[in-house]
């Protein structure tokens, strides 16, 4: 019996990775580790995400809420901002991200189908430094996270057989958002820091 | 912090249980607890739901997966109807049941939010004997059950903020389902059982 559960899928990946490794290698490896291990794996372990697998530059995790993955990936996003702020540009490491909700298919610690496919796509249309998600994220969260997501229509992606709904967050928008402390220890909780939001 | 999760939420009621009650007290409790103890509460389990809580008629039953929730509601529907074939129609117990995905709020064993509310609104929609759904629901079941349900178009529901599309399987359509075995035992794959509706 195949199992299924519903998760929301967070894909993220490094903008032009390819191009920062040719131009510094061990530098691009050491600065993307360190994002991971001072920011990105705290602030998903934060949200009850699950790393469920890492390639050089990408990573695909999955939350049992959407709520739960967005914030995530906008707190991220925004931390992002600042630890770049005194990094040369040229040596600038910026995320992709992408956000679906699937009914997904469990294989062991793997997961399968659509769902994920999805997600992926939805990575690659994201703008570096901000955030994408489908239409079904959009209306799990439109009405509890006050993030300015603008409706970028039915998108057709690769190998899916029905178009897309595409909901963009740009990486002026993050850019705008007020900034959210980095270390676990430091936050108060996510509910307050959100409704904070709300007065923008 | 609120914990939340993405559920698929299955409420249930008796159609017209007052009525049945006024007219055969015992007759119709005892009924409704065998309906629960032979068929009901096996194909929740078999389907990896939870029941969070009961009222005299009324079950609210929680799901990790959309697919399995429309499977268990369906199949419960259509083995009703050869439960009821022998008992005189003014003693037959009619379900109706009402599935939404939310990304609900979990407090302890219960679930709170719009996403539980939705559900609820969407039983009394349900035509007795049938299943009505959410558009949300539709979603992720529409390519991977062949079961016929049929656009009712946006409806504004008690409470609820946003119209809500509902899409519902008729009495009549879940009559004409094939028969699905009511013993746990006995199953075969429900991926292969439904992959036989796809003649249809």
């Amino acid at each position: 019996m195949v199992e299924r559960r519903l998760a929301a899928i967070l894909a993220a990946d490094v903008a032009g990775y390819s191009r920062l490794v040719g131009a510094d290698e061990e530098g691009t490896i050491a600065r993307l580790s360190s994002h991971r291990r001072i920011l990105i794996d705290p602030k998903i372990k934060q949200h009850h995400g699950r790393i469920v697998k890492t390639t050089g530059d990408g990573m695909l995790i999955e939350f049992a809420s959407a709520v739960d993955a967005v914030r995530c990936a906008a707190e991220i996003q925004r931390a992002m901002v600042d630890r770049n702020a005194s990094v040369p540009e040229e040596k600038r490491i910026t995320l992709r991200t992408g956000i679906n909700v699937g009914d997904i298919i469990v294989e062991g610690d793997d997961i399968l189908g659509d769902g994920v496919n999805v997600a992926a796509r939805l990575e690659a249309l994201a703008q570096p430094g901000g955030v994408c998600i489908s239409g079904t994220v959009y209306d799990y969260i439109r009405d509890k996270l006050p993030l300015p997501f603008t409706d970028q229509g039915e998108q057709t992606v690769k190998n899916i057989a029905r178009p897309v709904r595409v909901y963009g967050l740009s990486a002026e928008a993050v850019a705008s958002l007020p900034e959210t402390p980095t270390s676990v220890d430091a936050l108060s909780p996510p509910e307050r820091r959100w409704d904070q939001l709300s007065s923008l």
